[in-house]
């Protein structure tokens, strides 16, 4: 059983290998920003963490999924502060023996993340960004 | 709307970096032989595919998950031929808007998968792969 958790400055580089001794099924979920947040174009979501306790929630999720749906190893990490859009804020990654609970956990950690780990986001709009340049 | 799909022979390489303009959520769903079917440790496994038809499939169901989702891109690499235990064997991508769907259109593209398209596979044993070897 092994749990990763990290809260990195910006966007998040891309995924390294990753390989579970054992593992039948190894899923990897990007959160990547979108373009527009309701309707409006955006230049990216600023993030903010409430440290250390966003780490400390994420991992207690990552142990809770872990049991519920025995897992053999989870990794998340998460972006802290401006994202543009189109990099990625949010990556887990989940491996397990079955294909079936690894993807249930995925869609289960991540509802319950966005419930209750402090971690908030605003978008950033477009114009700020473009000030900012000059 | 972009499909992907492709047969490779022996194991996939790492997953290259793969963006979808637009995309809020990309899944990747890596299959790994395990060391052991039904209990017997294995070298790997051995999967024959019915070339064109299985990629033909691999599209056909791909287009449907895209439909059925409201995906934006699928991205589908399967092995023929021999996998040692530990490697990958199938990898599929799913790029959506939002996280619930490329989720659940993964899950839906296995199964569909294990049932339609004409891909098996049978056990490696270990004492093979070692009279192989001297």
């Amino acid at each position: 059983m092994k749990i990763t958790v990290r809260i990195h400055d910006g966007p998040l580089a891309a995924a390294e290998r990753w390989s579970v001794e054992g593992a039948g099924a190894v899923v990897c979920f990007d959160g990547i920003v979108r373009p527009t947040e309701a309707g409006q174009p955006i230049a990216g979501l600023s993030y903010e963490t409430y440290d250390p306790m966003a780490e400390r929630e994420l991992a207690r999720l990552a142990l809770e999924a872990i049991e519920r749906f025995g897992l053999l190893a989870v990794k998340v990490e998460h972006s802290r502060g401006q994202v543009d859009h189109g990099a990625c804020s949010f990556r887990l990654r989940i491996a397990s023996s079955h294909r079936k609970e690894a993807l249930a956990a995925a869609d289960w950690f991540i509802d319950r993340m966005k419930q209750q780990v402090p971690i908030w986001k605003k978008p950033v709009p477009v114009e700020q960004t473009e000030e900012m340049a000059r």
